[in-house]
């Protein structure tokens, strides 16, 4: 019955978490949407086009997966793409809080035509965030494993330049 | 892609909350199984019958939806019943916690083939919950509009008794 | 404008938490109504006579309060006897979860017509409840300071008996 | 027996919300003051002067309100205009930490003179606040029935120049 | 300077949980004392003799470890036996306010002579708990993993008697 | 068996609630040593010199005590530096949601072999701050008693150049 699932982030870049959550996420529709949010203003580390590219590296054993980029209101994209369903992470209260603020505020915006379902993130990886991770790697620390194997090449090969 | 979708709980009685999530996720499957937990230790108000009766005839305008009942661990009739998706419905931080704690273990228990994803209640309803509701019509409270219609007929019955 | 203010609980005892409450509330309008619930299934430690004695000689100091006790519907109670604010005490998440549950609830059962405000429990008071007054009193802890000196005296007189 | 009532904030627009509580707290005092905080510092979208406007314009209804604006401690304002009580709305979990703790530094700041009392916001608008709103319509979203009519016009004015 | 730890609990029975906060609070002082409480009025499923026996056999690699009981206020079984640091375990915002009303109500009956320290559980144990773990065995769910070894073969013997 | 024992932050400035919870924590090591991060991005209020100039004198009486500063990774100074065990204070939710998170980072970061404990800030400083006391500080509000006065001084000298 569902056919599209929309997972939206700024990815930047995507962690072992986030991979977690698309593995799960792609067996609940016919099509899986990793939806990259540009962010202009919020001076992201990587490029849209690098983010995209790390996804489709990481996620290449996925067949059922399509990696897109967006700006503006996540609402609008999900209707000009005939989204079925939208995936969030929850992590700990403080997710939890945002996102049901944030589910409510969409539920209107979509007229309750879409809706939006939430995974929990693996005890596992429920300590990665795409910011620590940053900091730690940008600290010199140790981020093997938080993050998927060609992510972390990407990371290295850029800081080198 | 999904099959079969399983929404869980012991529905003493059905509320209107309860039916806001299975108008929602009967969407999410081709099947929705609305599964009530017997729970004979708890000493529920209604019987299984009761409770089973009443969920059908407030869910009866959907096509896709199958009423059922289990006792025992949720992990072996979700197993039993190639259940591919369990729904948990989420109100608020105490709910969270403890809902955290049970997708954890059952995704032990379920060797992670059966995804637990969670809808948000509608603000509506957050406040409305099977034991308040009980305890508000016990106390002679008007609780129309907190649950189905022919819910509350059924409550009115059985008091008179 | 505010005429009538309600501050309700089991009080099983009043502890020197719920006194810093009721000398704040005291101030919120023209009678403070502390309002003792009988709660016969939960088999308290005091009787309502007792508990309204003891509220009786913790707040001889007040001039604008009344004691008085019910049983039911906090919403009858409060309509019957023209009841302008509810006061409730927060302590701390646990409770305000529960707290946003029951105020939603009876504002509904209210009309709307009955305001319920909230009043942070002092610091140095956030960890006393009745509960764990009894709890330490019966395993023979210390709690003077926890409870008016009366209360305490009430308590000892009680268990010598 | 209160007298003059403050509610404080950065009103950067009014929303319904806002609006909700201010109808509700103007019942609780025989004032009630909306103190609109300049903020300087936060490059706010409204000026001072168009924020007091719409709330002007919104809660003309309500007789008993008068809207001013402040710079400074919150304390300060209350001392110098005689406040008997604060009123602060809660939302959720992250609202109550911040408020708990603000609530203590205030008392402080006080001398425990002003009570500060807290009121539930309704579930229609948990997941209302001026970022998220100004955050939507930014970005071309709807946000029709989230802020006074009269605060919708103001916005689609301002933005046309 | 530390001489002497309590990790004090029920342990009805020990899960490994218990065991990863037993192996690094044994780091943490000359000598760790793993206090079971008695609990005579909640029935527990392992008399306080199997629960002693469960702890020994499973922490036997531990060389600086002592298993004791006591019943009555952890508070006086602290003052007798000398206790310099009480630790206990963290798992989410449940425990949390729970723990923080302890901490602060046994910090008034120690006379802050004795410190409580928390430790975060691992995020690998974080659902579990010695009632979660009874219930899933009870209804016949494999716990392999949850508890240590010597006890799952203790709760099967004690199961066919 | 303990040896030594870090207690890490801005300490910007240095208040009553850190000086807390310092008289608590070198009673827990042979040596307690406090930590001033520089935050060289963040534009701190008082230099590096001028923070550890200020806790040297409010710690005066404490004789296990070392004050040090350091940039870059936590982990990175507790390896190079022998630290045993970290402690953290803990307020509220909030704070418990980020420390977990921190918590379970850093464990894997230190390969497990150094241990993170929490102590609860008392009651009496769970709404303190360095940010609501700089705040508070710079509206001209009174902040007597929520820091050591030797700090007060500083912070009234600072301000007069």
């Amino acid at each position: 019955m569902i056919k599209k699932v929309l997972y939206a982030g700024s990815f930047d870049p995507i962690t072992n978490g986030h991979l977690d959550l698309i593995n799960r996420a792609a067996k609940l529709g016919d099509i899986l949407v990793v939806g990259v949010i540009e962010n202009r203003s919020k001076k992201p580390f990587f490029t849209v086009e690098e983010r995209m590219d790390m996804i489709e590296k990481a996620t290449d054993h996925i067949p059922n997966i399509e990696v897109d980029h967006f700006d503006g209101l996540l609402a609008h994209y999900v209707k000009q793409n005939n989204i079925d369903v939208v995936i969030r992470g929850l992590r700990a209260t403080m997710d939890f809080e945002y996102e049901i603020q944030m589910a409510q505020m969409n539920a209107r915006l979509y007229n309750n035509d879409v809706e939006t379902v939430f995974l929990m993130t693996s005890p596992d990886y429920s300590f990665v965030s795409s910011s620590i991770v940053k900091e730690v790697f940008t600290l010199n620390g140790d981020i093997k494993g938080l993050v998927p194997d060609k992510v972390l090449e990407y990371m290295e090969r850029k800081c080198k330049k």
